[in-house]
Order: structure tokens, then C-alpha cells, then sequence
């Protein structure tokens, strides 16, 4: 892990900016945390640099706990090289969803376990990296991005205590099939209204998930519509879970 | 309305049982309050004395906001007198659940319609008197109960401005059409694994609901058991619509 830039934001955040086997990343750390803190993964649907104002958004709540946050860019994303078969399968998608026709399945697998498959390993080797930093105690968290790649990650991450997860993505079969084996404690967002989401996927994801402790919120106002007050309650779901 | 008891119990909390038109109730308002204080209506499934503990741990938390709540008795249940009509019905359901049949909608229709059109009256009766005392200023929110009582209530009575709903009983048809003309702020829970619980028509009615405003919060733990967490989410959702 190569820092690359760091910056002291207003708020008493630091900023460091990373690369870590050619993957960009972004670390927050409450700059005035006298001992080791907890870690919040930000997850993201790609282009950290388009995200970065609700990325560092979610930071600055989070650090006010005084919980380092952190985040990297998605295969294929971004500044990141890109991928001729994932351009291929997502112009297909806008193929689809112009031409009003149902997202098969098969496309859905197309589309999404490519990208499981090459963000997670690079999500666990983050982990790794920022838990060897003095500054960082654990434990950790995920929070949002992708729910296949959530989902993944807290079946097969030990080290990932909880989850905040965001209903807003397709989801592949297979990983509805992990899903019973995800035993952390979860709290999943959900936009009720989201006009891009399918609602009973994201009911029969929560269904299937093996957590004793799970939470489902159910909101109004579209996908980017979040009320504030879901922000709050997912942030105590942390801070009950982090402590 | 009759004041026939005034307690002043430990945390500076004020309760008076009542009687109105000869259905008993229960006002509890901070003892400490310097002016009038909004009110929030505890629905519960019928029988308060039972209930008592749980309906008291409510008014405490409310009474910590600074809000006075208020319970009557329902029709038929307690110490108030009982109907034929009502025995016999609810000796069919215990028939059917027994017997493992599904519960008919005439079956819910006539378990529950008889119920809200009694009920109803009797809370907007104890609006009337409660805010015609001097330390109930309003706003008016209702809490919990029937969920067909709560959502007649939501959509007749203009006073009462915000919901908190419990998913846990059966909604006649009717109920559920009339679901659309409910536009307060509405904050649902929904035990997820209740057992005695119909999922899919807790998930239409919340989905048909007519509020800009409106949460969802499904948790694990069954009937009765409501985590402490959404206990403290809900007093949030009416401090957010109250002050």
C-alpha cells in the first residue's frame, strides 16, 4: 500500500489517498483518534471520482463515531483499465432496458459475477493492508456498493463484522444461493419506490440471509433519495456493532 | 372524561386512569412539562391491564421526549363488556388456526371490520377530551395497535399527523383499499419471522399506503420480539413529526 497524496480536511479528517497492486483507493481517519479505530468499508457502484462528494459524505458521519472509512475503485472503473467484456455485457443491458424487455438472468450473471468474482479478492487484500496500519484496530464493517459484492465479502470475510447493505443492484442467483450462509448482523436499505431496483429480489435477498439480527428499511424517495434520518439509523446500526 | 386515579410514579412520570363514555383509560404525561405537550395514542391488541407493563415502558420512553401518551380499552376486551358476536367469531379463527386452514378474508372481514367501527370513535372521543386539557397541546400522533384501527384513524382524523404502525393482525380488504388516502408520515414495523403474521399483505398495505413518508422497518425476533434498536428508531420517527 503506497500513499499518494494526504490532506487535512476541515472536520479534523485525514485524507490519504492510495495505491495498493495498482488499485486507487481513499483512507479516512478521524485525525485526533488517540487509539487504534474501527474501519468502515465504502462500498460504491464505480467512478470513486464521480462518488467522491456521498463518499466523503458517509466519511465525515462516520469519523464524527470515530471510525476510519475507506475506499477503492471497482474493476474496470473509474481511472482503472477497462474490460471489453464488461463493456460488451453493459451495452447490452442498455439494450435491454431501452428496449423495455425483462433483464434475464442470465444476463444478470453476465453482468455481475465477473465483477464478484475480481472485486473481492481486491476488498479482502484492502482489509489486509489497512488492518497493518497502527492507526487502524478494527473490528470492520461493510457499508453500501454493490450487494452481490457485499454479500460475497461478509459470507467469506471473517474479519467483516457487520454490514449496512443498499437493496439498489441486481442480484445473481448464485449469490441469492450464498445468502443463508451470511450469518453477520445486517441492515439493509431499501428504496421502495427505486424505479431501477427489483423489489422482490431485494425481499427474497433479505429472506434468504442467515443473520439473526437482520433489519430491512424501506424508504421513499427513488434511488439517490435516501432520507436523512436512514443515514442516521444505518450509522447507529455501526456504532452498535463497531463498539 | 373522569379522572379516577392519579399515580406519580418514579422518572417524574404522571398517570391517570380514566373513564370516557364508560371506556377506561390511561393518561400519562411528564410530570415536569412546563407547557402543553404534543400526545401520542399506544394502540395495543385489547386488554390493558395485561398489557399494562409494555404500554407503561412505552409511555416512559415517550414521556423522556417530553410527550404525554394516552391508551382507552377496546371494545369487547378487559374489563369492558363483552360481545356474543365478537366470542363467536374469534372462536372461528381459533377453530381454523387449530384446524390449519387459511383464514378467510370473510373470516378477517368479519374478525376486524366490526372492531375499527367501534373502535374508531372512541379514540377520536378521546382526542376531543384530551386536548381539551391544558397540558395536551398536540400535535396528536398514534402508536402501534390493530393496523386496520391505525390506518382508519390515519385516514379520517385530521388531527393525528404521524403513524407508527406494527404489521402484526389482519387487514380486512376494505382496510387495504383505503390505504391510499392515508398521506401522514407513516413508520412501519414488521416482524419479519412473525409467525401468526401474513408477510405479504403487511408488504401490500405498506406498498399502498398514500404518504410521501413512509418507513418500513422489518426486523428478526417474532411477534413480541421487537429489538430495542427499533423501539428507539420509532421514538426518533415521532420526535422528527411531533416537535
Amino acid at each position: 500500500m503506497h500513499f499518494t497524496s494526504e490532506t487535512r480536511l476541515d472536520g479534523d479528517l485525514l485524507e490519504r489517498e492510495f495505491t495498493l497492486d495498482g488499485v486507487p483507493g481513499i483512507l479516512w481517519t478521524p485525525a485526533t483518534a488517540s487509539e487504534p479505530t474501527p474501519l468502515i468499508l465504502l462500498g460504491h457502484p464505480g467512478g470513486v471520482g464521480r462518488m467522491y462528494p456521498r463518499l466523503l459524505g458517509r466519511a465525515r458521519s462516520a469519523a464524527r463515531s470515530g471510525f476510519a472509512t475507506a475506499t477503492i475503485e471497482l474493476p474496470w472503473a473509474g481511472d482503472r483499465p477497462g474490460s471489453p467484456a464488461a463493456r460488451q455485457v453493459r451495452a447490452e443491458l442498455i439494450d435491454v432496458l431501452d428496449s423495455g424487455a425483462p433483464v434475464t438472468d442470465d444476463l444478470v450473471d453476465r453482468l455481475i459475477l465477473p465483477l464478484v468474482e475480481a472485486a473481492v479478492p481486491e476488498w479482502i487484500a484492502t482489509i489486509d493492508a489497512l488492518l497493518a496500519l497502527p492507526e487502524i484496530g478494527g473490528p470492520v464493517a461493510h457499508s453500501g456498493g454493490a450487494i452481490a459484492i457485499a454479500t460475497r465479502l461478509a459470507r467469506i470475510e471473517p474479519r467483516v463484522v457487520a454490514a449496512g447493505m443498499f437493496a439498489g443492484s441486481y442480484v445473481p442467483r448464485s449469490i441469492l444461493a450464498e445468502a443463508p450462509q451470511v450469518t453477520i448482523p445486517l441492515h439493509v436499505l431499501l428504496q421502495w419506490d427505486d424505479e431501477g431496483n427489483d423489489r422482490r429480489m431485494a425481499l427474497d435477498l433479505f429472506d434468504a440471509f442467515g443473520s439473526a439480527e437482520k433489519t430491512l428499511q424501506a424508504n421513499m424517495g427513488g434511488h439517490t433519495g435516501v432520507p436523512a434520518f436512514a443515514g442516521e439509523d444505518a450509522g447507529r446500526f455501526f456504532e452498535r456493532h463497531l463498539r
